[in-house]
């Protein structure tokens, strides 16, 4: 699946991915009252807004980016219903030609993460295999060491699925459990070999593993130590636009190929409409396209 | 409802918890035919048989444990009828007076992280608040610092409900990130300065703050070490049996009341039938209870 997901940047000529990770917020005024009346003020009518809005989401991005990422939490805290709402569009959206990267930085012990390692591995019940999340990629957390990784990388082999392990993740305070140094290398950085020695038993035809990174955008610096790190993994780039990030800081992102990213924007292209008046809010699907065409155009350049 | 836990240990002299873990190959095969048969070999029919599971466990430890401990991933697994089981679950536990932790070791940036706190910090639609996950606590992962974690605490304060902090988790590879050394200290110490840092401004009335820490049994000498850092801070325990700690290896994590701990048991109680032959299948709630006795007594003794 790395090597789909690099093909398919490539065709498209575009490393980025959008981030459907709704919120009740984001969503128009008018498909709000239209659940709500059909639905109740219920968290199965938020689930039917979350699904008609991504719905038209994908369709204004269809052909111009490689790959969604659905954070699972932005459903999740819809109990059942949200998450089923998380399903159906991680199920379309690979049914349309996305790469899907299922935002779930799930991480636990060997035999619960390899319960979590369903998510790519399937699920089998009595000799029989269900892909019951429909995600080409994950998200893990590294914080229990390689037994809590280890069934998502037999996963990966197994089934040519794909992670992409927290290394440098985009938010202010990760700095207080990353960024503390032992011989003077911070933590991240030793987080960064243990991914690179984890890699190595799962590489793909392109050259690169399908075990990958996530740096964040907004750590211009730590970012380009992490590629020097690791000159041959794949990252997963959280944090451009809406919080922070600009191209010129991923620019150390990339490999010496100018390849080996891909980043990621949600608010910025999902919610665009209400930036720019000229939609208005019939118009948020055509917003998020001018927005994914416009970063496409400015990670490019 | 860190006080509520307390004196639900206190009321039943038992500072123990029932991880209500189920996999397929747990259930007694009577159950998982009959299910079968009645829903196809479906993952509907795994939650079927989870959930008759779990409801005949939590009948047979009522009383004697105070608490339960679901692992969410083991119920994820099975998609969204597995996720239904869970919830069901939870809810059926509190109904009974269990207090419920769910152990779902969520952790992401601020605005995700506001989103995963809604299983204890219910949901807000339209000015009126759902409870969708029914659970009192949740574990939570400290890899991305305080904005991943302060809208939990926010939850916490709010609502009253707890988190329990991974510092050292009881897994074999924890020490590959965890026991990094740093200035002297080890990474899992600079957590557990952070929870107690994190926890001040979340008290409870019996001087334990609602901002817990997850302390795994099979580390006798970590769990001491940080008992000294951390005086005040209430522990959850996993690891006690079948994952090789034992009573002797906790008796450090205690505080100087011979309080401040609650030790989880999963497969070694909700299991037990299958190390006893005398239980049978059908017996397997008979020999969680017992199993569940034989606990309090060796932890208590």
């Amino acid at each position: 699946m790395i090597d789909a997901l690099l093909s398919r940047i490539d065709a498209l000529n575009n490393p980025t991915v959008v981030g459907l990770d709704p919120t009740l917020e984001m969503i128009p005024s008018y498909l709000r009252e239209e659940k709500f009346a059909q639905y109740g003020k219920t968290p199965e009518a938020v689930a039917e807004m979350f699904l008609a809005f991504n719905r038209a989401i994908l369709a204004a991005v269809q052909g111009i980016v490689p790959a969604v990422k659905p954070q699972i939490a932005f459903y999740e805290r819809y109990g059942l219903a949200g998450l089923s709402a998380y399903e159906k569009t991680a199920a379309l959206a690979k049914e349309m030609g996305f790469v899907v990267i299922g935002d779930i930085k799930r991480g636990d012990i060997g035999s619960t993460a390899a319960a979590y390692a369903a998510h790519i591995g399937g699920t089998e019940i009595a000799g029989e295999r269900f892909d019951l999340w429909h995600e080409d990629f994950v998200t893990v957390n590294p914080y229990l060491g390689i037994d809590g990784i280890q069934p998502f990388i037999d996963a990966c082999n197994k089934e040519n699925k794909g992670i992409f392990v927290l290394v440098k993740t985009s938010n202010p305070s990760s700095s207080q459990l990353q960024d503390i140094v032992v011989d003077g290398k911070p933590v991240y950085l030793h987080v960064a070999a243990l991914v690179d020695e984890w890699g190595r038993a799962a590489m793909g035809a392109s050259g690169y593993s399908r075990v990958c990174a996530v740096v964040g955008a907004p750590h211009r610096a730590e970012g380009a130590r992490v590629r020097a790190a690791l000159p041959h993994t794949f990252f997963l780039v959280p944090g451009y636009g809406a919080q922070g990030g600009t191209a010129e800081d991923i620019r150390g992102f990339f490999d010496k190929d100018g390849r080996g990213c891909i980043v990621n924007s949600s608010r910025g292209i999902i919610a665009a409409y209400k930036k720019n008046e000229k939609y208005g809010e019939r118009g948020f699907a055509d917003a998020a396209r001018d927005a994914a065409l416009a970063m496409k155009k400015d990670i490019m350049g």
